[in-house]
């Protein structure tokens, strides 16, 4: 059987407050033995995988660009796409549920996808635009959210 | 100096009303001498698109899946992509303004990528999530402040 | 009924013989009322479109990158993917046939999709790897084959 | 420090003797410590992926389609992306070596995506159409070669 794999989105600036959130998301995710995969790059998706790391799990970055030197320090595998945001839609396709944590036009274009394409999303300090975003209170109640929902 | 491309986007089944908006914005897109781009299937497309060469002008839908055939009658140019929903970055991308007509969460990730790019986007009766987005009253309203607004 | 849309692909730098080539070949397709469908950028792409629009035709430009004006002067429509060369895949699917001249892997690249796709492709001084890659002898020839060819 | 990530293309349908030579490819690239990356699918895919995870390997397959279901039963993490062939690209980008193993005109796109990007590429009874394609005599031959030029 398969991991769950667990997407994280948010945008690549980020507040403090924000990063300690989505660190202690990644930190969940490995906890329960979820593979985080995320854009790879830094802000929410950097702090989600050293949040992961921390405590051994596995993440997967599915960059932009051309290079897997763009890839955060934290990530393990990096899938190198070189098709800008289109790579936005391959994360959300890849995931058994999705957390979104604040995040601008980017996150709001993944949260889009999620929709459409019923991958469930959580979220967490983001866009509240329709009620299938499933919302949580704190890290914790998002990750034991984003794994009861997950479609695997 | 070439043509303003503007894009028009909006679910693939709507209601008449609906409909009947799209046909006059593509109408009134062709007579201000523009290029329709859309993603070339049916609602809102393929109204925009009737309008479009009701009034003599060209038409360009951009198309998610393999075939030509795929198109909408009222297309003079299919772009072929194979790419699902990545085909709607091209879009957005290729547009000098666009205009969303109602729609769902396909249309929702498109104007994020209009957001996300300041590619100008113009909303008729569409999601009103963001002040970046210019709310138009009717179609006449909206294909002139997509004309006033547009990058090329 | 939709115009034929000629695909001309080949490298983005090239002699002077080639540019000669490609020019007349991108005349003769506007000539025999082709629309012609390329990269967008410099080199064949380029010689290309000038010939095209040496003859009254129209232009479309898949383009790489997020920029209009990545697009050469002879454009008339450009298509902005941002996709790097994945958008290769989108000028063989989008034409009816293809003319390869000279080029280098990219060219190869979009030649393997015309064979695995069954779009005709017409070689012109390019890579002769496959018997399905009609030779043609000159830009007369290879536009004379593409017509008679193409799937439209 | 991340493992070498090594691709394996080659045909979705192939004779017993490729996928017999696949499958010892896989099991070969496990032993050495490295990924197996692949398009997922049948044929050579699905064999390179048994023998890596005979060798207790890790495998990950870069779907065209939209569904993780798709996967052979041997990948362990399914990048999704919906966007067909242009997935190709993707496994070019992501290797650090990359073995082409028979395979027809997919195959062909790949082997011409890792030349236009410097990706070492090593060939096993396939196309033989450029010097850069480092010729490799067995399966041992074949991995020893794309270990020693990977360029991670």
């Amino acid at each position: 059987m398969r991991c769950q794999m667990i997407g994280v989105i948010g945008g690549g600036k980020c507040p403090a407050e924000i990063e300690n959130i989505a660190e202690e998301v990644g930190s969940l995710i490995a906890q329960k033995g979820g593979i985080l995969i995320c854009g790879g790059l830094s802000g929410v998706m950097e702090a989600a995988s050293r949040g992961a790391k921390r405590s051994k799990g596995t993440t997967i970055g599915v960059l932009p660009g051309n290079r897997k030197n763009d890839a955060n320090p934290y990530i393990d595998i990096p899938i190198v796409t070189g098709l800008a945001d289109a790579r936005n839609i391959i994360i959300v396709r890849s995931s058994d549920a999705v957390i979104a944590i604040n995040g601008k036009y980017g996150t709001l274009s993944e949260i889009s996808f999620c929709l459409a394409y019923n991958v469930p999303v959580v979220g967490l300090k983001t866009w509240n635009v329709d009620p299938a975003i499933i919302q949580a209170s704190d890290a914790n109640d998002a990750v034991n959210k984003a794994f009861d929902l997950a479609s695997n």
